[in-house]
């Protein structure tokens, strides 16, 4: 199975953390996300567990754009995991679940005013300026508030992971935070130095998503500690805090690496503490940002079949009752998945069909050319790993309600969002 | 101007149907999506006087997908255009805009059971049947409603119009309808007419979005209407319904061409009413399904500006308050899209940049490399021609509430859509 929290059982029904989907798509109805509790907080804790046993300080924060409400945020407090937000919803998000701020890190290339305001008087811990205007938006209302403002400051360290264009965020051209490579990074940190209210913590950087390398990470952190060092040297500025974003790759198919997580951040530490150590720096407070690999793997999505349709000479199809409205992210990216059907779950594979949604366009694909067992209306498919920017991508296209959340732990099933109704779809209409 | 009802007022700002749109953009909150009223009537009268004038009978149905709120529907509603709506949360918005449904086409690669029941149910006029299996649930749920339920039948006819993929749904290898070149369309029209509870008023096929010339309408409904009559002379059945799907393109950018609609559709009647004497047939009543060409140019969306980033040597970037979750066209087609610096209308343009969303995410793009006068911190951006698929595919990604939608009519500017609130994000959360 492409992930061990996944089975059949003797129904030769597919199961998720040993609960039978099927008869979780029978009780909440489909589409339906599934999450499995444990394993979002078995993937919290290594993170957690490598990181306090390799760095002398660090902090996992959970990147909550991947899967942004309520129920994951009471985990994420209950794991001790910090937080990266990036809107004021988040934020909001986060508070309603009880989650404290201070262990939240709050991104945005494009933080408004209002923004900003909410965020100080919520007490957001921390900021993650992206750029010269946002610290003069903070200086303002800090000078308001009489208060100041911890900051970390986003650097683009420029390196091109060469992975798909979309999720390559460390190269110098990037919308988010200040090259190092042009000298703006100098420049943002002389006038973080330069405000009274900006408690400049140190620096960020986020190299890309779906990161399978050490390597890209050694390299990160390297330009960053020479940054670091430069800084000192010149304006006898330590940073106490330096963040290299990301988090590493999840596998979406069978074809995509193994990575041994808490075996990297060892490397990353013993590379940092060695790099610190030759360049006379103390090794800082460390802080990574995972998000698609805490929730991805922990979740699942189920739908019912409806129509299956075979076009001889062509192509077959197989459609679903949700679609891109649910899972966006083939359209966006091609994005790859494994699929079963659920209730026909060790049957022979012998059927190639697009898997497609019930939107009416035609890039509403799940996932194309996947070989199963033929299905029948009503069967249930289940497509693994989408834990992570499923739901929080999901929109009303086609005024198509958005799925219910529901959550799986040991014996329990519980509902964690509930499935839009067609009067939430008119619900902001005058 | 792209469109004549975008215009340049005394300072200097952009007008849309003669508003400013930085007032607006101050009285409503930004982003914000600003709809024409009266173009979207002109936009329906195009439609409906050509083939009122050139058919002996027709109907224009509004694609709703492009579009579906409850302010949309009564416009569609007053404006005597007929609706094509894809999900029974789109019948749902126009029965609670009081649309009758008589003139409702409910389409759908791919209707439940729980569907099928509620138009039926509900009284939607016609089912646009996309295969066999929902043949059968219409059949079932009718005979134990004791009801007739009127249909089309949805065809591929095969003709690939090489616009792009996503958009092109007239071939046969399609999720969509049944293929004339495979046999299959012959053998549903058989099973549908076989069916007492079905009341088969003719055939639908949809050529694709953004036709631009009137030879695709052409050579469709040359395919269709041989079809009709190959099934008239074996089954003694004439059609008394057309539908050719689709709409006229919309012109986005400068060099997108002019299109006369309505000179289309008399050249499109023209040969129609030739071909069906040539081969016999009384001219069916004709439907098109215009979606975009109804509320693209009647739409703009106008944001806030926030961060300016020059990266010398690499990009200049513009961030905006919304983004991909209010526009994702251009991450998911590359579309293009004509800007405006709404607060300096006239000045020249003389800064190329990336014009990129708030969205944690490279992707986010609303378009790249537009040359615009350089705007600053707090300018008002309008983007033209968003009225299509813009709100209808909006997200909540990023956990951003999505705008408000604000109609101008007259003097008159008026809410028909509630910006969401934090509150809103949260209300299914448990």
């Amino acid at each position: 199975m492409i992930c061990n929290n996944i089975g059949v059982n003797s129904k030769n029904h597919i199961t998720f953390s040993g609960h039978d989907v099927c008869e979780l798509a029978k009780k909440y109805g489909t589409p339906l996300y599934i999450y499995d509790e444990q394993r979002v907080r078995e993937n919290c804790r290594i993170y957690k567990d490598a990181m306090d046993k390799y760095f002398p300080s660090a902090l996992p924060c959970f990147a909550s754009k991947a899967a942004a409400f309520k129920r994951i945020y009471e985990i994420m407090k209950e794991e001790g995991m910090g937080i990266d937000v990036v809107s004021i919803g988040e934020i909001y998000t986060a508070m309603k679940a009880g989650m404290p701020l201070d262990n939240a890190y709050f991104h945005s290339n494009n933080k408004t005013d209002e923004d900003v305001a909410f965020a100080i008087e919520n007490g957001v811990g921390y900021f993650v300026v992206d750029n010269a205007e946002e610290l003069f938006a903070i200086e303002r209302i800090c000078e308001k508030a009489c208060k100041r403002q911890k900051v970390l400051l986003r650097l683009t360290p420029g390196i091109d992971t060469h992975t798909y264009e979309a999720v390559n965020t460390g190269k110098v051209d990037s919308k988010f935070g200040s090259a190092i490579e042009t000298g703006q990074a100098e420049e943002i940190t002389k006038l973080a130095l330069s405000m009274n209210t900006i408690d400049l913590k140190g620096f960020h950087c986020h190299i890309g998503s779906q990161v399978f390398d050490s390597d890209t990470f050694l390299r990160g952190s390297e330009i960053m500690l020479d940054f670091i060092a430069l800084i000192k040297t010149k304006y006898s500025y330590e940073a106490e805090e330096l963040s290299l974003g990301g988090g590493y790759g999840v596998k979406y198919v069978e074809s995509d690496p193994e990575i041994d997580i808490a075996e990297n951040i060892k490397q990353v530490s013993e590379y940092i503490k060695s790099y610190c150590d030759k360049v006379g720096l103390n090794v800082p407070k460390l802080l990574m940002e995972p998000g698609r690999s805490i929730v991805a793997d922990a979740g699942m999505t189920v739908y019912s079949v409806g129509t299956i349709k075979e076009i001889p000479g062509y192509k077959n199809y197989i459609s679903v009752d949700g679609g891109m409205t649910d899972n966006i992210r083939y359209a966006l990216y091609g994005s790859e998945y494994t699929l079963f059907v659920a209730n026909k779950a060790a049957d022979e594979a012998n059927f190639t069909a697009d898997v497609v949604g019930r939107c009416c366009e035609s890039d509403d694909i799940i996932q194309p050319k996947v070989t199963l067992p033929k299905p029948e209306r009503n069967d249930i498919i289940a497509v693994c790993t989408t834990g992570a920017y499923n739901y929080s991508m999901a929109s009303n296209y086609n005024r198509i309600c958005r799925p219910a959340v529901v959550f799986v732990s040991g014996d329990r099933d519980y509902l964690a969002v509930k499935r839009e109704t067609l009067d939430d779809l008119v619900a902001n209409d005058i």
